[in-house]
């Protein structure tokens, strides 16, 4: 980006201390692919037998390194494996051109790293439609390979961002037969979040042992109530994608849907969806939606994103404003069934409304008072059925203007 | 409205002259629903014998009026009609006592003309969830019947404005048989607007014999190309309603789906569309948005508001920065068929890119130049079939952020 922005009033206060994840080492270079002055190349190598899992974007319009990962997961694990990835050129919408490129970076890894090219997995986040000056990486790829560090993975969440005002970590652990599983993970992102069936760039590490196929299952299926629910401004990035590595260092085997271990990825999943939530651009209210009595989870869901992506509810957030009319707006147009005369909203514990009017005991300045918040929580039950779902975003700002509008991202 | 908006840019220079429909007179009167100090209910009567035809929005959350004009569509012409409309309060969300409102206006309103209740068509627009103070208009209808003039369609279309910041009309006219067959229409709309099977506040008059089902068979079918091709900012209110009436004093009866009257129809339609999008909350830029080459109309629909409704392509514009990879990211989150490498995106005639790549010849300033103009035109071409459909939309701007967060419309 051109200029430097603010960091976000969302942001947590610093970057968490992650666990090492035996098997995994970073590093990280200041390439110049697009902007000066900072690291903006991650390289990540996996130790030999580490499964990778991955969910990447749906877009039909998705980019070169996007396709290329998603033929590569489910590759044979036994000789390791790398993961490569540059900000500010997304290299999507480049054609032949661009797909070659990301190829030579891929294969310059696999040779600096003596690795088999399919395993070697890439990505490109920034602008949409430049071919990626790979020559710029690929000639940085031996500093690279040379500076490898098991305890670099903040420089490599820092290294990724783009509009990102702060780099993105989490971790989880749990003990087990007196060993520690591990789970640390990174994320980039901050505009262009309505991921579907996807993420933004996302890297999560783990020494468990456990096989390709349970990761994925597991990955797939914790991404819906994750990454796939929340929103900054309903667009869909070209680039999303999300990995999932497991090293087995731990010497912790883990089986298909191991309830601890889920749990533990879920939450390391969780905090970082939160955390691009409250780096969304131009963000200052970090908004929890939760939508109850739907007639199914699906719909429960589109009520959910509705009022999410409703710039009219993202506005009166941004403007402390109860406007509690525009939430009954964006549940009758989301298309999912819902009955006027059923509806209730609460903002946070305020019942607003009931029964299709507003409460008997509403008082504004509640709901006023409780607008003033960084964070907001908006309950809405549809009197239905038993669909429930929940949802993040926050809202739409000057900033959001003065991020997109001024100047190309 | 708290405060006075600005004339938006892209207003034409001033209010349309309108023909008179014979068989329709109008009223206005500043009843202090809301605002003080302007007009803010109109009044129009139809001459017995009116055919009446209507489209609402299909939001589930609809209001009382909505349901109540549905109900009434069809009715017996005999004894003429009206519409009743007020500004500043939708009276949606309401409940039962919204429904009890409603009903006294109508009921006012056949009273003071001595009409049946189920001829009286009401429409309410403004702030969400609050029940219509309805004693403030029913104490004025009498004032109303009193004045009632052939000639105030202008004050009418003033009437009725909320966020508006000009008055919307339009007409067209054409002979047969020697005498003149007239259509006129108001709205009003800046803001909630993406009508989906319906529009916002519309009202249309001719003087066309013509009975009500081919009436209501010709309004359904232009509906589609017209208001419902057009967004501001993807939000749907609950209040949307068009109504066409159509009073026979031309003499010339005009039978099922004529090429004549449903091309003048048309005309006044998409002109009264095309002056909602230009008095877009906050817009700027009037964009009109052509997909061709899709797999159906109905995907080239979903693509072309896909990229109207994404924040990133309308802050792009509102930047006068033609990032066509933004483009290249709408279509490929809208979920219709599209092949990157078929892709092809014009801004203007700039061809500027191709199969999956930018232009060969493409220079970036000659798009930038196109971008500074008030009125953008982009052209995508999917390069799978024979679908095509144009949209129209503004770009979203600091303006919107102002009416919207601000202050409460």
């Amino acid at each position: 980006m051109a200029k430097t922005l603010k960091r976000s009033p969302l942001a947590p206060a610093g970057f968490p201390a992650l666990p090492v994840i035996g098997g995994v080492a970073f590093a990280t270079v200041a390439a110049g692919v697009r902007y000066a002055g900072r690291s903006d190349v991650m390289l990540a190598r996996l130790a030999p037998g580490t499964a990778v899992a991955g969910v990447f974007t749906q877009s039909a319009t998705r980019s070169a390194a996007v396709l290329d990962c998603q033929a590569k997961i489910g590759s044979d694990a036994t000789e390791g494996a790398a993961i490569i990835v540059n900000a500010g050129n997304a290299n999507a919408f480049t054609g032949t051109n661009g797909t070659a490129a990301a190829r030579r970076v891929t294969q310059g890894v696999a040779d600096a790293l003596n690795l088999p090219e399919a395993r070697v997995f890439s990505a490109s986040t920034g602008v949409i439609g430049e071919v990626l000056p790979d020559e710029r990486i690929t000639s940085k790829l031996s500093d690279l390979a040379a500076s490898l560090d098991e305890t670099g993975i903040e420089a490599a969440a820092q290294a990724i961002t783009t509009t990102d005002t702060f780099p993105k970590g989490a971790s989880a652990s749990f003990k087990r037969d007196g060993k520690t599983v591990n789970i640390a993970g990174i994320a980039k992102g901050s505009g262009m979040i309505a991921p579907d069936m996807a993420t933004m760039l996302v890297y999560i590490f783990t020494d468990a042992a456990i096989a390709q196929p349970a990761l994925q299952a597991m990955l797939s299926d914790l991404t819906g109530p994750t990454f796939n629910s929340i929103t900054v401004d309903s667009d869909t990035s070209t680039s999303d994608t999300l990995l999932l590595a497991a090293t087995g260092a731990s010497g912790v085997a883990i089986g298909d849907n191991d309830a601890e271990f889920r749990s533990a990825l879920h939450s390391v999943m969780l905090d970082l969806a939160h955390q691009v939530v409250r780096d969304g651009e131009g963000a200052t209210k970090f908004v929890e939606i939760t939508v109850t009595g739907a007639a199914s989870d699906a719909d429960a869901k589109t009520h959910a994103l509705s009022i999410a992506n409703s710039p009219l509810v993202k506005t009166a957030i941004a403007g402390e404003d109860p406007n509690w009319g525009r939430i009954v707006m964006a549940v009758g147009k989301s298309g999912a069934a819902a009955d006027r005369d059923r509806l209730s909203i609460r903002f946070g514990d305020v019942l607003v409304a009931e029964k299709g009017w507003v409460a008997p005991g509403y008082r504004e300045e509640d709901a006023a008072d409780l607008m003033k918040r960084d964070e907001i929580v908006i309950s809405v039950d549809v009197g239905l059925g038993a669909g429930a779902a929940t949802v993040w975003t926050c809202d739409l700002t000057h900033g959001y203007i003065d991020i997109n509008a001024d100047y190309r991202s």
